[in-house]
């Protein structure tokens, strides 16, 4: 009765996929029997998208809960490793953790989550003391200052110590909820002055920017002056994005546009206004190193968590090897696309929950499986690596 | 004493032309003087852009309402032919006529108001009864309104009939402030069905776009389905700007970015994401039309103020014929370029109050004539007319 069709990997194109039949009424085999039979045998990992895949907008889609309770046992106690690996964010890594466990009812640890600006925590060393702008929704600010960069400050805040220089301003009758934010940076009481003559060293755009125009016009001023808005060209500073996502798969039935838009247009714009071409440096998937630190975040979890998890064979998270590792997203051009350029051992699984609508497998970037849902996607790995 | 260089017009570039020395304090002649010396000899009319010449912000600038005050007589009757002939806009000419009058202290005409959406009322015809969209800061919804559109919705309130069409709305905390505008579109009570299901035939961009993120969305969604957001790919309504001003001198310090850079991120974005390139057009000066437009405007006011004009030399203001029309503008790309495409009887003033801020000419558009203020170019003017 079991319709799963297990796919060659990484044959050269074209790649002959076909879709998963939904089978989840089919699967028999509770989780409890699938880890008893198959301790110590095998070692693999998961890494799922958020949005798309496990929830559209706040809810839970494609059976997301159910899929992965069953990567827990029935204690509650996390028996397969697995990382949300997202381009989303805008607050620190502990918070959505904690939102994502009151959503789905489970708990997840802060280790599970990898967003979009995890890696500008490996530019620490870089810009420790230097002044930051910290650029979108929710806390950007406070992301960046728990990753350890001391003299940073939300665009929010900095733009309010420029007079006129929104000239929308008036029109906008925004919500001051970043407020918290401000005992993150410099002394409220002489930082007006400080950090208007102090030179912007970088900006880091963490999750979606919310009022594009004032921070398309804020970024302009920070980039063409070397960082002193108002004042004479200067060299750019540093720019880096948290993913370049062109689209994505919000509740409204076609797909949002992303932080890769939100560059276009500054670098549109930018491009006109000044002389020399804008530059920057672009993180989250598809980019390989993003699947490599997911393997690394994978193996440390593995490392932290030994002894609960069945399908660890070794302790040392240095040494440890994953023969499969999982990605399982709705998007071809950022999930499959990254898995594939990653390489061994990752395989990609496609779901149709979010931005892939396709009835076979995309054209241009096939996944190594192609199912309706994220529990459709599970009940095939757990199916497969207990064979 | 009088330091004036009288320069030869529309000779081939290049021009030698110079700025003209500050001699406000040198005039002696009153405006009395000048009427009386010149009555019936002459035919003259000015042209003044508003942003970085008459105001900056919505503070004068540049001698500005002393300046205006020479063109009436002493009881306040206009006696020189004038218009604003701005690329700004968002509220009716009226609207704009009144405000005008209050921070200049002067009496002005709703007909000497030329906006960058003026020309949108000859598209009436076209669209009289289709549903369009309005865009922009202010009352946009009224403005097309009033120019006799009768099926306009702002896209505020557009918006507001689809759910999650906004990823970002969560983080905005926008005033209703324009829910006056609601009452010129369709019956609010059931409207929210009957315009999810029409066909947007046109947006109009009537000024700045306050909300770039949700404007561009909402707009890519409109043009790419075919007047239907959420639906199938159609082919592209009509979209229209009032300009394309890539930059504008507002308070700040430097340039603040125009509706030019919001065409260019929606283009931008919308190439990228469909698969025919944008079509749209934009009105505006620097185009030759608006020129001609003003030069009828300037027509009709001295046939609508017979007999107060003293430079009027006929009654019937479809024969009458300008010597010499004055665009008094602060942006060599918009105003300078605009006046020599357009030609005879065009002659442009540039001023130092706003983007121009060279020290002798613009090197690509020079002017007929640079000043330091709009004062010193109606000295120039008066001075030269009265010769």
């Amino acid at each position: 009765m079991v319709l799963l069709q297990i796919l060659a990997r990484r044959s050269s194109r074209p790649r002959n996929k076909h879709r998963l039949s939904p089978l989840s009424s089919l699967i028999s085999r509770s989780f409890s029997q699938l880890t008893s039979s198959q301790s110590g045998r095998s070692s693999f990992g998961i890494a799922f998208d958020i949005d798309g895949v496990v929830l559209l907008g706040h809810a839970p889609v494609g059976g997301s809960t159910r899929a992965l309770k069953r990567l827990y046992d029935e204690s509650g106690t996390l028996k397969v490793p697995y990382i949300f690996l997202t381009n989303g964010g805008g607050f620190p890594e502990s918070k959505r953790a904690l939102e994502l466990s009151q959503l789905l009812g489970l708990n997840i640890y802060p280790s599970q989550v990898v967003q979009g600006h995890s890696p500008f925590r490996k530019l620490v060393n870089k810009f420790e003391n230097d002044l930051i702008i910290a650029v979108g929704k929710g806390e950007p600010a406070v992301v960046m200052s728990e990753y350890g960069f001391r003299n940073v400050v939300s665009i929010d805040e900095y733009t309010s110590y420029f007079d006129n220089i929104d000239p929308l301003v008036q029109y906008k009758m925004w919500s001051t909820r970043q407020e918290s934010e401000l005992g993150h940076s410099l002394e409220k009481t002489s930082s007006r002055d400080n950090i208007c003559s102090q030179r912007v060293q970088a900006a880091f755009v963490v999750s979606d920017s919310v009022d594009w125009s004032r921070d398309i016009q804020v970024l302009c001023d920070i980039l063409r002056t070397g960082g002193l808005p108002g004042r004479e060209m200067g060299t750019q500073p540093h720019l880096y994005f948290a993913n370049d996502d062109l689209e994505y798969q919000a509740t409204f039935p076609t797909e949002r546009l992303g932080m890769g838009a939100f560059r276009i247009a500054l670098e549109s714009i930018y491009n006109r206004i000044h002389r020399n071409p804008l530059e920057y440096t672009s993180f989250g998937k598809p980019n390989p190193f993003v699947f490599k630190n997911a393997e690394d975040v994978l193996k440390q979890l593995v490392s932290s968590l030994h002894g609960n998890l069945h399908v660890v064979d070794d302790s040392n998270s240095g040494s440890h090897h994953f023969n499969t590792l999982y990605m399982v997203g709705d998007n071809p051009k950022v999930d499959v696309r990254g898995a594939r350029q990653a390489g061994d051992p990752w395989f990609s699984i496609l779901t149709g929950t979010g931005v892939f609508k396709g009835r076979d497998n995309h054209d241009e970037f096939p996944a190594d499986l192609v199912v309706d849902t994220v529990e459709e996607a599970v009940d095939y790995i757990l199916r497969k690596e207990c064979a």
